[in-house]
């Protein structure tokens, strides 16, 4: 299990995956409704994940999987963001 | 994995399956509720096959697998939608 | 992946399983929150196998598997309900 | 699959395991927000496994596997509860 | 299965995984919404792994897997956290 803590840019190993399993809000001083849209770019495009609201939503469970180079970002100026997930080995189908 | 960030009609090659993980709603400027019906259309059925409510659930896990054309749509004028997945091979039990 | 939109009654085949891994609300024009029990029968037991809301719980995940008659049912009278599967082989433990 | 609609104690036969998968309410008259605390009793300890909300959670998915007596229960007075769940063989690490 | 009811820290014996699939709040006499942020330590790193809501999150699941010491932890006075795992063997990749 790894823990990343920052806004994260990958690349993953040859022959490795690399699985997000979760994003999470870290605490939040602020009270009032944050929405925190999660963002993932590969290659050229950049897309919401998932988005988390800080007063209900402070967690996502999710299963992507990378082989490449990708990177996770919010643009969310009031906290941290975490991100849970694990290396596997890529196994390529006989 | 797989990002897909469009109206996504897709035609799995042989012996090949999609599957479909996550639906996300895009980031959205109107901050009113949105209700977003997400539709999958395979050969004459049209289902709905989640909803989506900009307020409370941005984002939606599924484990739709598809071994033939399909179709994923919503009719949601003012923000995109994204759908994760990725490909497997289609297995025949022996 | 098999889509149902009827009250579904199914009797698996001979070494097949049923797996239904999600129930979704179709649109629904009465924005009421309405509550709608899902019932699954097996033998003489009619259970409540989750409830959805169309305000706030329009879609549900689970993990059934049926090796034997079932039906599915609900009772709301004003909108459709969706359920999502597929068969599998029944592979007995050696 | 098996499902249970009362308060459970279960010992697992030798060699099996029993899977816990979702709990859910049953029918509810009483529209008023329930708290309903499901516990789970393994040995001497009785711990909270999780709660429901007559409201906003009826139903949650888990994924318990025990293989010694365990028995489920709640203090609710003004309805059911419904375990799912099944059996599989406890295959020992070799 | 295990289950935990107090703080935790954990040292996974050698060749061991210690999996967490669920974090629980027990019951709350409070009815007041509480903010419940859970710690993961691991080494030097302290992060937010989830966050739990008495009124509305009562419990998450996720899918933490632990080959080394790890300790989770909450600071919250008005009540217990409850903490749902398990244990498998650490299968080296061949």
């Amino acid at each position: 299990m790894e823990f990343w803590g920052k806004p994260l840019k990958v690349i993953p190993e040859e022959d490795t995956l690399v699985h997000i399993s979760q994003a999470s809000l870290g605490e939040c001083k602020n009270k009032k409704g944050e929405t925190v849209p999660l963002y993932v770019k590969v290659g050229n495009q950049k897309l919401v994940l998932g988005t988390l609201l800080s007063e209900s939503i402070p967690q996502l469970n999710c299963d992507l999987v990378f082989d490449k180079e990708f990177e996770l970002s919010h643009n969310w100026g009031k906290g941290s963001d975490y991100f849970v997930g694990f290396k596997s080995p890529n196994i390529e189908y006989p």
